[in-house]
């Protein structure tokens, strides 16, 4: 019997190494961003009744999970507040070093408000460049002002 | 007497406010982009000497305070490991939702290593939009393979 | 010279001390709900040139306090992540023993999103009970779904 | 054998996905508010003996299940001190944010004391709105006045 | 210019070593017990006008720290979350080892519920006893049922 | 196999519901106090054989298991270093609240020293009141002055 | 003004550098252990009026001062709960390493209890060896039994 | 299979319950001290081939257990970095009450260095007294002097 | 089903013992340096598929595990922020002690930036020494500056 | 009046700007290493008369400052116990990434014990390569073996 989320999140990641699967190839499935479906499939998104069988069918799951793949989930992905990783730190040390410089220019072009996490998209690309290729993160947050009542 | 580069990001913020400058007038003098400028003035980033006497001439700094400019700042810009600030936090947000996701899809792309937050610029930008503008940024970190040896 | 806006904040609560004010006299003069001009006052939201000139005046604060008060501050009013005042733990309390519940009853009606913070009002009033008189708040968020992409 | 509350949470948890059950399904059979009936089966609440049989009843639990509802929990829905999941964390950042306001507010308007998060209940609602629905919430605590002595 | 409770607290601790008081005069002065006169004097609890004057005289303290008192403190007398003073951490310890045994038998007497940390006194006592005086303490709360709804 | 005496505290709790037991029928067959037998059974404290005999038959424990109870547990009944659970925090913030407060009218009584957690017995009684039953407590800990060498 | 304990060890530790004392010279005048004298010395213990005059006048202390070292203070002398010095750190970790087998070495003898940190002294001493110096440290506490009641 | 040290100290623990074995007996048939020894069979000390089959033996341990013994453990016997059990707390609280003072006299002594955790022996022994027997302690561990280089 | 790498080291460490294999003997089979060879058994390194072959045939890992190993690790071998190994912790220490230390140095020889964890290797050798022999351990990592744009 | 070593610190990091000096030529008129002059002028070691009094001519110190070089400090440099600052942190990462890995390597070249951080030296230098310089360290420390008992 699964209780969580979680549980399906492990059976993915166990039968996308057994079956060699990529996430550039479910996303393909799915028909959406593979930013998008990876999150989903690693258990911070909620799909829908389709999606959910698409990804069952890819990794072969059971009828429960795919119903448990269309529940909202409780998110966070990381198992400590700082990350441990390498490659996760170094976005936790952007945030750091630059989260007072963020703040400064996106109040100075729009004043006082946020760049939703929600209303939210993210595209990451390989920028190929002689002196090293590059990975290129796009960003896309709708700014929200604070209201005043 | 100055000990700290602390101590000259609080004098920045306050001639700041008394001078009303924007960070946009102060990273046009420097000749930099206004990421790198308004993370330097926040201590974050290492100034030259011309660009610590744009700088300190902009903000009515002592000599001693262009001087701290030059010197490498210990870096972090947040008073809590988690921030408390909405905006901020959004990012952290961000990187605690997706992280696990990030790491997937670089590796899947480039292998094992780490996009670098050192040779890494940012690009804020708005983005106008009629559903409400949004916020862009664009991140570029060069990749970097972990070594085998 | 002032460099932050907490000191702003702390010129704030001696003069209210001193002055015998109230925050419903000062929203009055503001011209806005006493829930955002308190929050206003204590370092959490930002104020434009008028309002800021009118908290200015019945404080008595100088023109450098009143031009920090029209910058966005860093947000978060608490000392400690979980809060020892009594009045405050309850909300966290709140916030821990319902935490799971606002989730699934807020998904169960709009599906996978959250309730804005920032597109967000506050209502306390009293209401008055023979047991003994209530706190009746009234807290509006815009709910915004996840964007699927 | 169970040992703990949190046992019959997770088989709540894993029933209602199997069942396809709402809590509002749930409360209605219970006979009391949703909010209430979704904390009471997600191991905050104490059930006397009809609601949980009620609960047993629709999601199929064994009796040792359905003895341990009636059992007063060790409450804390919340895996980390501060929660990662965005729905919640919004909650705990008004809390942040608005955490001296509130307590301001209520002081000003009661004195010192606190607002009961025991002789407490909450209300849920969707408040349609032309610019995006909004959620609405109802939060009533008890006033209860700091005793001298 | 005093700016928070904390700084009257400091005036009076200073002032009580110097002048050489006893809390029992105090509180005897104030006309109340001397666990409360005391938890006021530490910065917990709100003194009406009359009782502020009585300890602004007993301490000599300015008309503005006399105000103070008047103002409900943030409350939360511990510089760290596990306090290290032994007698403090004694407490903290009953807490961490008594604390499901009350948590059983409170509920065993009245089922779920609490005992009030607001409607509360406490009243401290030497115990003579012939193997070593004891500390005799008695607390007192109302239970506070939680409320169904 | 049995390797902690955590795993006896869940034995017994299993078998309390199962059973239908109540704390004070354990203490009266153990022939102590209801504290003393509670947090015993809660695995804090260390019982001899015939109390060990006593407790396994009532709640129908293996041998190994009374075993355990006659071996000295590792002592800390919380999940958490600030317990989340509404009664037990009420008592954590009366320690917060008061507990600079306590430090100094003990040491006001008997100088330097602290109230020993060891030598040391509770009595939590319901005290009938007409404007609400109150938990009055009892608290008696051996003063320990500290040694001058 | 003097308002904490803490400002009197500064004192103290200003004028042991600038007058060059040793601890051991201020055992001598106060009369007492090495160990006892500097922990008293550095805000930890209790002195009488006549040891503090000694030591106020070692130090040429102002009478506050003199006054503050006859008040109980608050204890704890390391600013992080994991001490960072490296001296230090190796009595933290043999609470660590060892913390279980002290625990079980001391229940054996003595059975359920502890060993006092009250009714303790402590004696360090040079011990001459020829593969290096070693230091001797001898901690005698009284055993305090578990009361049963 | 085995995969930790930790599987084993389990193991023992329950073993010597079961077995109603002491650890001054187990020392005896090791051979060396008992603080070693316990040391050892809680998973903080390395065993030799020969020591450990005799602990294999008298609490009859699988082949592989014997093996883990003789592998380097990763040390560290506490779960909690501030420990909750009273008996080990006490040891906590003298490295925080006292750790600046044996900082102290240890430099004033020996100069800068520290006192060895690794060529280091302890020795728990009863005191009888007459007003309450103690536990006597004696620590003894190199000085290991800073290196100038 | 294996569903994280976790476990794979897990059968990793259990081989090694049941076999009683070395490090030194898996990095030849592997062909590259024992400290690459250990980090990528511990599960922090990734292998390719030749490496993961030879890995998997030395401690007999079914075919599962032996694609894991090929698959990009969540890297992070320690179970606490601050290690309680002594070993390990040594490390963290040099880190706590001497960080300021080589930031000051790093950056006087080569100005901003960092030296590389990642373009990184370690050499760890024995370096006979009469007054005992010595852990010598050679790091290099490329110096990557901070990129000015 | 200097009251700590972290003021002495301060001076010395505020002089060293004003005055333009390198650590470099600090080492050399001290006479010893560039590692070991700079943790020291950090506040992290002890210098001696002769070598005190040549930084207090080279900074322009004041006798007292002087005095308290000569007084063994309280070490770790660090504001927090994971570092923000990205040099710093990639040693920590390293602890992390490496730390068991270095654990295993030791103990199996050395048996039980570690790796002085006291009998410890390291040198920090300038490793040309076509590709990139690189920074190359080496750690040189004592291996202490635990002692049997």
């Amino acid at each position: 019997m699964i209780s969580s989320r979680e549980q399906v999140t492990q059976m993915i990641l166990a039968a996308k190494v057994a079956r060699g699967l990529k996430w550039s190839q479910v996303a393909e499935a799915v028909g959406l961003s593979k930013e998008w479906t990876t999150a989903a499939c690693l258990g911070q998104m909620t799909l829908d009744k389709a999606q959910a069988e698409v990804v069952g069918g890819l990794f072969g799951l059971p009828d429960e999970a795919v119903a448990w793949l269309q529940i909202v989930p409780y998110k966070g992905s990381l198992p400590t507040a700082i990350p441990t990783d390498p490659l996760i730190y170094r976005w936790y040390e952007l945030v750091n070093v630059y989260g007072t410089t963020i703040k400064e220019l996106i109040h100075e072009e729009f004043g006082d408000g946020i760049m939703s996490a929600i209303d939210f998209s993210m595209d990451i690309q390989r920028q190929p460049d002689p002196k090293g290729d590059r990975v290129n993160v796009v960003l896309s947050g709708k700014f929200l002002p604070y209201k005043t009542y």
